[in-house]
């Protein structure tokens, strides 16, 4: 579990790079180089070297050196968990939303019908009187 | 194009932190106080403001003050933005191996019968030979 954690925090850091997306979108294309995977970019060899090193670390590229050259792939599996993390919050909420819409739907059909009132759904912390400061 | 891209940046750099996921995933769960995020986190109140702020700059998290309540809401569309740029690129990956495996397949089936080669699958950059230090 803590691995996990801390591998989610280097793989969504990895992706916040405008440059590191390039790269993976340029790898998702298939295998390339590192020189390849910066020559759209306006850095130096050392800089992409960076880069690839953060998006190794994460677990999103792997790479192989063969001879001179390290080629690099995308790691599917390091992809595929950052998008689970967000696409099951995604729907948690968007169920929320649906049962919220389902509910309003059936008291404007029958406005006495449903003694027990709204689910806790998003609008219902509006009134929540704690305290705060912000 | 440039806004999309700034706020990718944003929205991966505001996930990339532990103590913001799990604010993301209360959420995910329902709309909640600034403090009532704070809860299970071992944090100061303005420390908590501060995440909460980043996850509002990056349009992950609404929020609405009433009375002296913020209260703070997911916003799916930032969740569904990041979590296409990662499906687009991991499906494209995937679809290429797919097909290098159909064609290993077949090759086996029939191997002197396709003289066009190998596609450009994870493999083909193996014996790249340009020069590179690294």
């Amino acid at each position: 579990m803590l691995n996990q954690v801390a591998d989610l925090d280097r793989v969504f850091h990895a992706l916040a790079d405008p440059g590191r997306r390039l790269m993976v979108e340029r790898l998702s294309q298939g295998p390339a180089s590192v020189s390849e995977l910066g020559k759209p970019l306006a850095m130096s060899l050392a800089a992409v070297v960076q880069h690839v090193q953060v998006l190794e670390a994460s677990g999103l590229v792997r790479s192989q050196k063969v001879g001179r050259t390290r080629t690099c792939r995308v790691n599917a599996a390091a992809l595929r968990s950052a998008e689970s993390w967000i696409s099951e919050r995604r729907s948690l909420w968007e169920r929320r939303l649906d049962r919220l819409g389902d509910y309003l739907a059936e008291t404007a059909d029958a406005p006495d019908d449903d003694p027990a009132g709204p689910p806790d759904g998003p609008q219902s912390r509006i009134h929540d009187q704690s305290e705060e400061n912000r």
